[in-house]
């Protein structure tokens, strides 16, 4: 299976098309600054990790234009604009900046290029080590009877990351080493990730699964059909406070109120020591339309969008929320599980320090 | 405004397709005892007290054709089976059939058409007394400096009943009062019957409301943007638990996670005193293509149905949860406030006898 974002023969930085999946592969490539900037406005790539690695590409293809102080820092301001919530894409543009920032200019190009080739590498490698946590926690909550019953919201899969996933990776794990597991796939309104996405990487890779509307995942887990969730995370506070697509928030609850363990999987990357709580995390409000319409392909093959409410109607649309750190189980990071509070990140972030 | 289900000139029984709103406002008949069980399965009616309605009238017209006990007993078995989860229709049936079986048959139709008649036009007055005793309890929610702010799922409007409706009954009221008020509108997947049928009727009444995903309700909540909560319901169990449209327990649990009162509006009638608890209500399972599918409007006007999910991808729909009594402020009843309890329920049902 090819990576998520991948470099060609010769040498073309590639994606998939996310708004196009399930229905059409369509590879793109990026080749500027303003590309990748569009790619992530544009939801063509999504997924924190996936956005920091491109956001580094996209550093690397501006510093080509122009190698100088001013054209860096506007560029990591531009790239940064981009998506608020996502603290991956800070940390990646920082990353190649402090690089970058003590070389000569005409050395800056290429070392940032290395610098985010060395970023997707990384990525997956991380990956690799949060599935293998993931899967250590999540195969002793399976009962004998059934295969192990794990939910997730939105995509934290290969397509949310250079490879692997987060949230799935360890799934995958698990299904490589002979674990039944079923997979509870929320749809993930508005823009049905878990539908178009989740639900289809999880078909590649032949791990059995469900697709369910949101508001689906109370009654499952009252009726006992859920025996763990795991999500993915844009940005853990100093706190432990968890900042995810929208909709986390109630499905941490329902776990909660069901004695069901709630993991949040992400790379160290993702906690952002300089944000004290989540009330401090900034949520993105995305266009209205992606609630008002929907996008589909008709019988005819034909991939359309589509009104679903009266005309003139007015919506909100917050594309995350907060899972306070209070009903977080624990997180999963590449270094094992950390506790979901202040001295549990205060002790990983020592430990690698 | 024309009543959701009404009688015209002619005597002929008339109600609006509900699967063509918002886009279409088509009239359907109601004519014989096929045609209203098609109906109800269809969801072209739909809401627990409206079901109640048209399942008595259903009653009646098959008395018109066979009014022998076998064929009254058949018909109210064939209706009672449609939907399994509201009790209103098995209410709505008993009370039909109650009040015929000890007529001679030559009488039957036309007592069962009165009774049915009087289920719709008791509905309409229950529900405005629901209207009068909501906007009570609302109206002192309401903060000084913005209107008052209520958060529904579903559809528990006029268009659930035969007119007013429950939920938003006391909605109505305080808009009728020139109490500044603005509805939050769950979209409710996956009929969506909030972004196809509240946020329409509220538009129709010129209430302010603003569509939101299913999953942006925690958020709210957590940034107390939200006074209060109130939905309609299917079945009340004898100890307070309450079962309505998927997702409303993933609503109760963020709103007692915030302390945002929660208010269930539903009349007598939904109350089922032989349902013990919550865990005995059947759940009614619909079809995967309500998950994997949407329908909606094209550009060009045409209503389609739009897959939105990979080939192949498996869906479960239960159609409705169970919230526990725990999470319920209150039941509003025609009655007034009854509390979510065994003994609230007692209380109320022993007032009555």
């Amino acid at each position: 299976m090819a990576r998520t974002l991948w470099l060609d023969e010769d040498g073309r930085l590639l994606t998939l098309d996310q708004t196009r999946l399930p229905f059409l592969r369509e590879v793109v490539e990026l080749a500027t600054c303003a590309g990748c900037e569009h790619a992530i406005r544009t939801m063509q790539v999504r997924g924190a990790p996936l956005i920091g690695a491109v956001g580094a590409y996209g550093l690397a293809f501006a510093l080509r234009e122009d190698a100088g102080d001013a054209a860096l820092d506007a560029a990591r301001a531009s790239l940064l604009a981009t998506r608020p919530t996502a603290v991956n894409l800070r940390w990646a543009l920082e990353r190649v900046a402090e690089r970058v920032r003590p070389l000569p200019a005409a050395q800056r190009a290429r070392a940032a290029w290395e610098a985010a080739c060395a970023i997707a590498d990384e990525d997956v490698e991380c990956n690799h080590a949060i599935g293998r946590h993931a899967a250590a926690l999540l195969a002793p909550l399976r009962r004998a009877d059934r295969p192990l019953q794990v939910l997730t919201h939105c995509n934290a899969g290969r397509l949310a990351t250079v490879d692997h996933g987060t949230a799935l990776a360890g799934i995958y794990a698990l299904a490589d080493a002979g674990v039944p597991v079923h997979v509870w796939v929320d749809e993930t309104r508005p823009r049905n990730q878990g539908a178009s996405l989740t639900a289809w990487e999880l078909g590649e890779r032949s791990v059995p699964h469900t697709l369910i509307a949101d508001n689906a995942a109370g009654l499952l887990m009252s009726q006992g059909r859920v025996d763990a969730v795991i999500v993915g995370c844009d940005r853990v506070a100093a706190n432990g406070d968890v900042a995810n697509k929208i909709g986390t928030y109630t499905k941490a609850l329902a776990a909660w109120d069901n004695d069901v363990p709630f993991f949040v999987a992400c790379p160290v990357s993702t906690i952002d020591a300089y944000t004290r709580g989540g009330d401090a995390i900034p949520i993105e409000a995305r266009a209205e339309r992606e609630v008002t319409h929907a996008t589909g392909r008709t019988a005819g093959g034909e991939l359309v969008e589509v009104q679903l409410s009266a005309d003139g109607t007015r919506a909100f649309n917050p594309a995350f929320d907060v899972t306070p750190a209070r009903l977080v189980t624990a997180l999963v990071t590449e270094r094992g599980r950390c506790d979901a509070s202040s001295a549990g990140i205060r002790r990983l972030l020592a430990a690698l320090a």
